[in-house]
């Protein structure tokens, strides 16, 4: 096991720590030192369940311990299977000391937690990410939640863990089209606030993604740092935090226009971020040389860059005009003033967003086309 | 309109108002104090739209606006509801500042402020209570939830409104059977926590029960009082809350037995409150003169205090079992210590609890039966 490091997300009310290292699921004294009751339910899929659950099993061993393994996939996560997870808890008992497992991704861990929030208005929960998407952001910050067939993560609650324990080890089991869509993330918090970092990540892209031991946990710990830094600052996203979805506007159109199932959320938010990268050059904001900075890293990354070709402007705008972001009719998108420095800005000229939107290539010619 | 009443309900985040008073309602300008954005959804039933909901609506001339009608019933308070209000909520493109406006009853308010909670992870909501037992209790503290099959509220969340703005002019409309059950929790308020109250109610039941305005206006201020005191002390219930679960448990049981059909909830509470007493008076703490004056105010209330006749002592312990209050497989009761004092108990003798679960006239004769 390599050195294990960790990153505190300070909140007002509470802290909590996200644990990072090599083999940290065979840590059952680690586990288990975050349950405060003797009830345990642990909340996996039928693609991790073969792999690891056995291995967290083992930890709660004199335990009343329940499994629920759900379908693999966004397209499950829906108040339907939520209503499942708390069918499964009523029907074994569990109650208000029990505390729910989340060992998946990212979909595994916002349903879990969005059921933690719910189950008899609120019990403890636990987030043992197995993918890179999951360990950088979605079981970091304490948002929850489940889709809905008019858009992504309308029905949730801000939920916080007891605690986050990463098992870099996971990742060897995940594939690289999925590696990929987490590095999309880990991409963003560079480009977001960290420039330092992003250069980094220039440097050092391919390590990651070759799934370098030690570039694997220095940018899982940055982007933790990263994030738990914009959420100890902003919980409930009032203001600040809304830069954490650069890119996921754009992205969460393609995700809802194609049902949540040809594209994975980081591929989605990797176009999006070319498109916010993109708009941000027409705006003047950034340069051209820029923007097709981005454009590459995300291209080298494996990860597509163009929306799909049947998602006309006109189906962006009808999707995006239901994001969370919207306030007071205004559609709110998150921009580059530079690189490593994210703004919320919701008012843009309406023809740089249009020509986003046309641009076949998402290449912005500077001066050129505004 | 007779003199407006206010209590505070102060919590460590944030402390928000219960306005108290005859024809509230009509006071445009209270109504949209509250209301931060342009739009408004008023979540209502058929019962008692066809009586407010246009006094509501023309206060908020000018915002964007819908009206959610749901069938009337406790049946009704389920996760399907929920989601018909989200599926409402997003067709018509409510976003994070909407306010959601729960004119009704207790029904009508734990599931709006559930929706509320969980609707693009929380917007703002305003309760309108047109129920004695809304006014007085639920409508306050911040409950929300529904039930499922196989427990009442076993899926919600903590979650203050706004305001709490209640008119007793809508208790006129209001069936004596259903204003007596919202004495029920009246008379709860005097037994748990205030020997003083429980004085004045012994003395003043007649006159709220018959709808006296000023009595009525004391009765809901007094009761609003202490439950605000508890849940300031408490929001979360970890500890003191629970009290105000007095009767609670049993009546529970009542209620998910008869299928949420054919009893009221402030009528299986009362009989709850009688076994409550009961049992107290078996085990020694209160006695048998203060259980039969227990017993006396719910009859003289019009409310009844034998559970249902085929529900039997095992079907208490097995419904009682799923219970919120369950804690580490003890069961814990809110017993009373004396009148005006209750206490959270799991270290009760079985004995006492079998007995009152067992006694067909839940008449405690102290020092006979334990």
């Amino acid at each position: 096991m390599s050195d294990m490091q960790i990153v505190n997300v300070e909140l007002p009310e509470r802290s909590y720590p996200i644990y990072i290292g090599k083999g940290l699921l065979d840590n059952a004294e680690l586990l288990r030192s975050h349950v405060k009751g003797k009830q345990v339910a642990i909340v996996t899929n039928d693609t991790i369940a073969p792999l690891y659950l056995d291995k967290v099993k083992a930890a709660f061993s004199g335990y009343t311990l329940n499994q629920i393994i759900l379908p693999d996939g966004e397209v499950h996560k829906t108040m339907g299977t939520a209503s499942l997870i708390f069918d499964q808890l009523l029907q074994n008992r569990h109650n208000r000391s029990t505390t729910l497992i989340a060992l998946g991704g990212g979909v595994v861990g916002d349903i879990t937690g969005f059921t933690a929030a719910c189950y008899q208005r609120g019990v403890n929960f636990i987030q043992l990410p197995t993918t890179l998407l999951a360990q950088v952001d979605s079981s970091v910050g304490g948002k929850t939640g489940v889709n809905h067939p008019m858009g992504k993560n309308m029905i949730g609650a801000f939920y916080q863990p007891q605690a986050v324990i990463a098992d870099t080890a996971t990742l060897d089991s995940l594939p690289q089209r999925e590696l990929a869509s987490g590095f999309a993330e880990v991409l963003k918090y560079g480009l977001i606030a960290d420039s330092e970092f992003l250069e980094w990540i220039e440097k050092n892209h391919s390590a990651v993604l070759a799934k370098d031991p030690d570039a694997l946990t220095y940018a899982i710990r940055k982007s933790c740092e990263n994030k738990a830094s914009v959420v100890a600052q902003d919980e409930r996203e009032s203001g600040l935090r809304a830069i954490l979805n650069l890119g996921h506007t754009f992205g969460h159109a393609i995700e809802t226009f194609t049902g949540y199932r040809e594209w994975l959320h980081g591929e989605a938010v990797a176009v999006g971020m070319v498109m916010a990268a993109d708009m941000s050059c027409r705006l003047g904001w950034i340069t051209s040389k820029h923007a097709q900075l981005v454009r590459n890293l995300v291209e080298k990354s494996g990860l597509p860059s163009i929306p799909p070709a049947n998602l006309l402007p006109e189906h962006f705008m009808e999707l995006m005009a239901v994001d969370k972001k919207v306030l007071d009719g205004r559609l709110r998108l998150v921009l580059l003033k530079k690189l490593g420095e994210a703004v919320i800005n919701s008012d843009f000229s309406s023809s740089a967003l249009n020509e986003t939107l046309a641009a076949g290539d998402l290449l912005c010619r500077q001066n050129t086309s505004t």
